[in-house]
């Protein structure tokens, strides 16, 4: 039985310390810095031989800094004789460049895959893949977890009286579907549309709100454009109050001051993504994967199905 | 016959100019910028099917931005069926990184290389690799070009009197000797060494110095301590002028202000990093590489040989 060990990078380090707690151990002692030049040195400053490494790293912005990071890292771990590299990546950088969209387009989401492979990964652990068919990119195991439950239970608490699940777009419907039935409650659509070229696009909404909480839930939340003009046609056409949520919540550029002066009570999100100094808000509710995440560790370090975290 | 087309991205667009235009043809059509958020979007705006392409990228700072940048690029033009994707690289970064001096340290020299192989790099084209054993790291072939030349014909034109070609350390004695044959001049060493353990180290200069004009040469340039130490060592020993040349002007922290505040009268550069607006200094005269990669580009695509290149 190899020893389990858990390495953080820089993205995430108290996310990676929460981790640590959880299972009861500490953090393994490594430097990850910059040289004079900006090249990442690192260096691990304990024995990893034969351990079982689970690596704590984002690709949130710094995207690149921390993606290089993690592959020198994941190479330092293999020429020190790991006898398994576990990336655990709460947040998957790149995952929307999944497809080529338009001619003679990278599909980045698929050269990550291949560049943590080449780096030598044995295996990674994310949450709420922005496409589950990014899973297949990979050849070395998955584990896939899902954060819909812990943004459900927050809601499930507050004991909301008459509400709707909001998809704010086409193509977040089944994750909707998955909260509406945590709690119980119908789903509504906006059904975004431009009806002719060069006019205005449209807000439908499809489902029934009036009167009603409704809660939007997203998977990332970037700079909030789309679900800050949801909220008003919510609130144009009669629901009562306007929550929002998501997983990973990259807010960048002018998210922050789209999400302060928009209709949106409050918006939750995870910690896959700190918030940092100039992501602060008073309607931003943060809450922790940690919990999830370190029992997803322990169960695949014990050879035990990870399957009962995925719902 | 396929097609020539020479690409750049962001890292030195000026020498990729100066590279299509000697080669008598236009920089190929791509969009390369960042979504809101850092991640890098590329687009490559004209058809490049059955092309040989030549992407011109120095990975040189921010160097993480920049390999990312250069993989995705790959990626892209492997997609849109590239017959060849040939990499220029005239300055190869984490090239330092290229062994294990301590225990657990990543070799990301050998990383890079096979990330560069993962993409989809079908060549590569470089410039006095930092160790020639580099090459080595790659399972594609490499053509590794030399600056000696380019920096031994400019100290040629002055036609000083009585000059010795000084290596400032122990690593860079063959580059030197090269130089010193071009210019039929004899050579010196910079002897460092630390007497004992935590005293002070001794520039010791091994050959004959004294009245002479002393050019020293390296690979890299980085923060400059080294040659400008060197530069006083050689003034206290009786050296008439100190001269210093460099391929790889990587001029990083304080560079700039201990060049221009020390021994050294001239540092004659290579273009193969942009010195940019931070770098500026009096001091400084920067070479073009251009004339040497664009007529290696012509010869690796008409199959003829590069080895003429190479001294
Ligand atoms: N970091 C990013 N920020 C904004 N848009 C992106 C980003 N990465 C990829 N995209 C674009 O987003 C689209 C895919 O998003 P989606 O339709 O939500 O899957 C594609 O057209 C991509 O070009
Ligand atoms: N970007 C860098 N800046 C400064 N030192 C570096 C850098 N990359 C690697 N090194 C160190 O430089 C040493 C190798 O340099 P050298 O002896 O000149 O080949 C190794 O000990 C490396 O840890």
């Amino acid at each position: 039985d190899s020893k389990l060990k858990v390495f953080s990078l820089n993205s995430n380090p108290e996310l990676a310390e929460e981790i640590a707690e959880n299972i009861g151990t500490n953090l393994g002692k490594c430097t990850v810095t910059r040289f004079s030049d900006g090249e990442i040195q690192i260096n691990i400053d304990e024995s990893i031989r034969g351990c079982d490494v689970y690596v704590v790293q984002s690709t949130c912005a710094p995207v690149n800094q921390h993606i290089m990071e993690l592959l020198i890292m994941i190479d330092a771990l293999k020429r020190a004789s790991a006898s398994t590299i576990n990336i655990v990546m709460p947040y998957y950088g790149y995952a929307r460049q999944d497809r080529k969209a338009r001619a003679r387009e990278p599909i980045t989401a698929k050269l990550v895959a291949n560049l943590l492979e080449t780096a030598g990964a044995s295996r990674v652990i994310m949450l709420d893949l922005h496409a589950p068919q990014i899973q297949g990119f990979f050849d070395m195991p998955i584990d896939h977890l899902v954060g819909v439950p812990i943004l459900s239970d927050y809601f499930e608490e507050k004991n909301f009286d008459d509400v709707v699940i909001v998809s704010p777009d086409h193509g977040g419907v089944t994750r909707a579907r998955k909260m509406a039935d945590r709690l119980k409650a119908p789903i509504a659509i906006i059904d975004k549309r431009r009806p002719r070229p060069n006019v205005a696009e449209v807000m439908n909404i499809v489902g029934n709100i009036e009167g009603k909480t409704a809660i939007m839930i997203d998977d990332i939340i970037d700079t909030a454009g789309t679900i800050t003009l949801a909220a008003n046609a919510l609130v144009e056409n009669g629901a009562k109050d306007v929550y929002a949520c998501c997983t990973h919540p990259v807010l960048s550029g002018p998210a922050i001051e789209r999400i302060d002066n928009s209709n949106i009570k409050e918006l939750v999100v995870t910690n896959t993504i700190p918030l940092g100094e100039d992501k602060e808000s008073e309607k931003i509710t943060p809450l922790s994967v940690a919990p999830l995440i370190s029992e997803a560790i322990i169960r695949v370090h014990e050879r035990q199905s990870v399957s009962i975290l995925f719902d």
